[in-house]
């Protein structure tokens, strides 16, 4: 099977380190597309950034459409431009905050999310609200890194959210830590063998239940708020979606 | 004081009746700017419609920041691209949903929702969800037409609205009703006359809550997940975004 | 318009005190009557002053009725009698508690409540529950002075709140501060420029949306729970009330 | 011991029934005084008759505790002045709605209320929300019926209630009714023999929490919102309360 | 009456405890049968202990049936087995967490619970969420120390508990503590005194709901899913089930 | 790697048909070990059934730890035993339940549950609050068959089945149907083809999430209150878990 991982950002580096995430737990038949919207931010670190990449998460499924694609990952934390995309394909379409808090929840009775910036957990701890993920995660922390640090001094960044990973572990009754941003796909099995506790990562995570979902002939349904968008007209830079 | 009022999607006759709309509420000093992006959806039906439209509520945004303005009103009942928005200026911004859900709360105990479709009604339960609100909505009814037809076959569109509206006051024991969709900002006092029930439409209640806020003289707050996005490049078409 | 500010308790000085923080917010053709019972608590610390003060402001309500009354504002942070006032009037009736917690939500995502007392605290939270805004906020604080305080040791008590709203500011990751007593009426202009973050103070934030409603022609509705009350004898002290 | 049942309006058939209903399950050496305030509402169907009611409540607990007493039960579906009568002595209070809620979620997993008024029940959601008691509770029924009627037309009132409590045992899913109205003291044990589930009736369930409290020598904390009120002065017709 | 408390465990110094305990506060006409299961774990510390445990409470009601039993108490503050239970009698059966919590309720607005494990901490939370009682529950507070050190360490154990307590009432706000485990029956006096607050233990306080439930002649409601179990085959171990 | 699927009860023509379903998922390289306890209930009906069937999974998980498992299945749709067998094993156990619950929230914004009988449903309601999964969930619905007549009035039980998936489908606005008993494996490939609607069928939605998470790398925790139980004597028939 093809899966399509969508970076939601244009940084082609972190594209390529989530291809290798996404490679590294993949069956051995499926095929991995690893791209990035051409148009887009360069990290994910506000409502606006988020707002931006949805619509490249958009042309990557219509692209993805036309190249055939049996399943989507949402390579960002914030799951931009979700329900958006499921509207456009009949293909099952996963995110990975979505897929990591799912996944953490079958093998630990609660987590603590780690993530780059106390502004992106407040954008976590919605998602946890709409997921209904909220009774499992005890906390939302930050490591007050900006996305970018994870490619520019990885160290540094490491080292921060490796502390902060710690005193989850030490203070919030955990069972499990969910790494709160597609940029430290690369992160969770060094973290895992620090800390002790499970790292869930959700490129990773995302790629196994895009899998299953396929495997289970599970499409995302055509009933209700997912259904195909009716078609109408648009106008000016977004003409091309008109139908 | 200035308020741009953002009618989400790209039909301009929607954008002067909800202009009208606003101007019917606004105070004497209250300039009312309604304006719709040069790109997007017609109408917005869908989590798609959202997406795109969400991106050309924050042009709008920028281009009230270079106009001056002291409030802003997205008037568009999914309230798209509502915290993207917010980060993008120290005035206020107000949805028409949560506009309406917040004064509904005012007048009655409980309230239910007449949206078109059955689809939108998903998406404003979420908000309602989201915003803390779902303890005073009681039912979201859907009317089962598109936005277009408030337009090209209002008389019709009124009939199955009015009918929606009855059955929620007989049903659904409710004190108010709010009605789902900014496209419907001239029916609310015909439907309050028929109805008897008080029934809350979202632009109006926007302009008053905008106005509130200036005269309160309180800005959107710049700590959190509202402060202004942090500067970095956008690619693409979206590069004027680079700072 | 005539909007009744009811301050629930019977210390007058208090009274002032919000007519003058209500004067300043309203809109030129807005006429304020600040009032108080004439039979009730000094100030309102407990569910019992609470319970009292609910009868004291009916009375207003009447009063209001009488005098011609275009809205009411019911000041003390526990919103004392509200549904009752509600259905002693056609006219809207706002909270300061209430008004305070939805106008702050329309300005920032978290906020957190400084109120003067650990136990009004938990009568904060309850209110927060009832209203769905408990998702809102972070914390309720209390600086753990008396009301009364507010009046007669007015520097000691700036600097306890002041203190606490810093502590509320640097610990919660919020992006505004909700003053919770009617007696900190003065205090929010000067803790905002203090503290940095927006402090909502509840008795403008009710005016601004009393006056709103009045705009809006939105009356407290007459279906359900806060239609007017059955008549009724009603026997001794209370006789007045029957009819 | 002795126990109060105050019956929150000044309905003296009304206090004579349930004094009655209270002594047949109250144990060998309880003593019931059934008493209802000097001033106040004959029956209570709005929250203004709750208000005022809630006066009388905190009289009877006054005048419970001149007289020596060991527990209380407010004998109203609302548990009007439930909290301020807790700050006032140090015995146990039981509102007959709570005692309910928490007897009937001990025989059964889901309950409907079946009360007097469509606007009560409103009031009775909001007990529910409050309570933590909402997901026990599958519906809250009205018959529509003025309380009064349970004393001058009790046959026709009987039958509809009836009726209303068969409704809900047949549509609802449920294991027990709770009788949403201290008025129907007496319709338990018949209505149980009719409808076959459990019925679960208020002033009976608090004569037998009361007792509870009273043997395991628990009193009312006077930690946190329920010690008593700070003393202050009360002015006019409450200046009886200053101390 | 005649009620069996049922120690979920095996340790029959526990039993005698527990039933030490019911006895100081059972009516006069109550008759105590302590009992434990003669299969099972020496205690309760886990899932695994309690799933074990729970078929033990099940003979135990089973056994009580075939003696005459007027009410069971399952004294583990795991409510192990507490739905099954309910099937297989028509007396009541009460949970001591739930008693612990419901009659916590009664006496303050907020209560944390301490007890013994960190583990069995996560479970109470579980509890909490289930029974709607989370609202009122500050914090589930773990003394750290295995149940048996209740038996064999019984001082440093005391201190232990004791200085949980005493953090719970100086950082919880809080008007209550609930003690954790059916172990600590004895000590529930000792630390009221030493701490102030009310100290709520379970098989005191579900020995008098269960007295109550008597009274009020209340039964398991054998409509939804606490009818008997539907008669079936049984295989192995567990045939003597078969009916 | 191999896949210890527990059918729950001791039918074993439910646990080959649950064999074959899950056969149908696997991976090429899973191995499928479909069994199911020597003692305990043929069906499982009542939280009695449930509490003996939980002893029985826990003995298959002992069972599989022995013979070399790399995950579990507890193929009963209550996932009786679900937290204790992940106390026992380092692999992943996954109940049928939650696996339906999360693959269906990926695929559609709602879904209602059709399961076997009404008693059923409450324990399922039980499960959705649980795991957080109420807020996707519309409506639990019972065919109102026993489970045995899926095997034995196959026919029969299907079109109850059928008619009320139906139902679901045209009343509840719903994208997808969760068939709530694992009985029902081998209905939801013909369902989805004659309701059109996505069916979500637990016992191969949890064998693609075992497979994913053995994929990950991830296992059940020991952190917290999912590591192994702590060693202690058991008694009697249960002595074997001494340690």
């Amino acid at each position: 099977m093809r899966i399509r991982i969508i970076n939601a950002n244009t940084s082609t580096a972190m594209t390529d380190k989530m291809g290798v995430a996404a490679l590294n737990v993949a069956r051995p038949g499926t095929e991995i597309i690893a791209v990035n919207p051409a148009s887009g931010p360069l990290t994910i670190e506000s409502h606006f950034d988020e707002t931006v990449a949805a619509v490249g998460v958009c042309e990557e499924i219509r692209a993805g459409e036309a190249a055939g694609t049996n399943a989507y990952v949402i390579a960002c934390f914030g799951d931009p431009g979700l329900y958006a995309a499921r509207e456009l394909t009949l293909a099952p379409v996963i995110g990975i905050a979505e897929a990591a808090f799912h996944v953490a929840s079958l093998i630990a009775t609660r987590f603590s999310v780690v993530t780059t910036l106390g502004r992106t957990g407040i954008m976590a701890e919605r998602l946890l609200h709409e997921y209904g993920m909220g009774i499992r995660c005890r906390k939302v922390r930050a490591a007050e890194i900006p996305v970018l640090a994870l490619e520019h001094e990885a160290d540094t960044a490491y080292r921060l959210i490796e502390a902060e990973c710690i005193r989850a572990r030490d203070e919030d009754n955990i069972g499990a830590i969910v790494l709160g941003c597609g940029g430290m796909a690369d992160l969770a099995a060094r973290l895992t063998a620090r800390i002790g506790l499970p790292v869930v990562e959700g490129v990773a995570a995302a790629v196994a239940l895009a899998e299953s979902l396929v495997t289970l002939k599970l499409q995302t349904s055509k009933f209700g708020d997912l259904a195909a968008p009716p078609a109408k007209p648009f106008t000016g830079e977004f003409a091309r979606y008109s139908c």
